[in-house]
């Protein structure tokens, strides 16, 4: 196995793709890579199986992929498109009959708290029920045998977290799911990176996420080897928008695996 | 077309059927129909549509049912199953333009408020962002040509609404999906009523939810020209348990399509 496994399981903005009642092209897109679940990544290793973010669309990512096991929850930021799916960790606490570990922002986990009281509040801690195992971060964590540093870039009017991964202290993929810019500093983190995973909504400029341009200037200016764009709006076409990009960027879409 | 239609967007239990990662008999099942969403219902006459509830499935519901319009969204209580979707909502605030109605009791409106502050607070009321307009309820109320009637019933430790649907003072359906215990003023309430949608989890009986026994019981007691189960678990697979009903009593599933 590789040294470590990245799977988008979903690639779409905060309505995914297609968008409903849209009958835009790529709405009626009949290729698969145009059907886009909101944004949510599966990181792994022999022995460590972690996820980023909690979509609305969890269940339905969790049986597409047949995922059995999951050992932390890890979130960029408390967007509902992000959050949603929070109680469907349920069931791994339920299969793993552990609680699960969460790691977040402080701001973060107050959110999640506001949001999902009843699974932090310790009354309704039953078998099957979410049973978060709260972990508040600021700076560099482990989890299992894969290496994570927080990495905060400004998305809208918030600061949100990107993460990056490594083993044995060498950076291996960085995921910046949500962001209208990456500061010097965090490019300096990410330079020459084996894989950077970054927003792109849309070719217009968004005063949330990157576009496309500022997208593929993120990648240049970190010399990133492999880029993945996601966060994908309905103005991308997954065919029409690969024949835009240069050498070593692609357009991820939900279900792709990529190793390293 | 028929004086009211209402369609199942789902039919399942909190975790949906399939179950993730479960082995069992019914979530390996090829029948589609036991495959459901979290529970929701479509209410529709010819100038109006409802949608009872708002599930973390909303948008997969809505694409798949090729939903254009909403008139107004009415909630049934705030558990994590039934609100997860309300950002998604958005869509048909940008359709129509208009904020969406959205009605609830008090208590539940709290909750949404809680949960979906930003859509509340005036601050983020964008074109494309979803913008309730907030109706609390407590006694019977009008959506376009469709009269609702509040009926409270125990659901755990909380009561929660269902809902009695009329058109020009004549009761024709009634949407219990989840409650433990239907309280005999309640049955008076939907005596001899044309269509009865009720929670049945599971064969056996459940602190919050009716089991398929008791929900039998409620049917006859109201002596419901027709009865629809739904809020079903993994234990009740389709076929057999349709082998299991009585005259008169069915099991829905996702699609159902029942006119009155």
């Amino acid at each position: 196995m590789a040294e470590l496994a990245i799977t988008f399981l979903g690639t779409g903005t905060s309505q995914g793709v297609p968008f409903v009642a849209c009958d835009c092209r790529v709405c009626r897109s009949e290729d698969e890579r145009d059907r886009r679940l909101r944004s949510s990544i599966l990181v792994e290793t022999e022995d460590t199986v972690l996820l980023v973010d909690t979509t609305p669309d969890l269940r339905t990512q969790a049986l597409r992929h047949g995922l059995r096991r999951l050992d932390a929850a890890v979130f960029t930021h408390a967007h509902t498109d992000h959050v949603a799916g929070f109680d469907d960790l349920r069931r791994f606490c339920e299969l793993s009959d552990r609680p699960m570990p969460v790691y977040a922002s402080p701001h973060t986990m107050a959110d999640l708290r506001r949001i999902f009281y009843y699974a932090f509040d310790g009354q309704h801690a039953y078998r099957n029920y979410v049973r978060p195992e709260p972990h508040e971060i600021s700076g560099p964590f482990t989890i299992g045998d894969i290496e994570l540093a927080p990495a905060e870039v400004p998305h809208g009017k918030m600061l949100v977290y990107g993460y990056i991964f490594s083993r044995g202290g060498r950076k291996l993929a960085a995921y910046f799911s949500d962001c209208h810019h990456v500061p010097p500093a965090v490019i300096g983190e990410i330079s020459e990176i084996p894989v950077l995973i970054i927003d792109a909504l849309r070719h217009e400029p968004h005063p949330s996420h990157l576009s496309l341009r500022e997208a593929l200037e993120v990648s240049a200016a970190a010399r990133a080897q492999r880029t993945w764009l996601t966060h994908i709006g309905h103005d991308l076409g997954h065919a029409e928008t690969e024949t835009l990009l240069p050498p070593g960027v692609r357009l991820a879409y939900d279900g792709l695996r990529v190793e390293i």
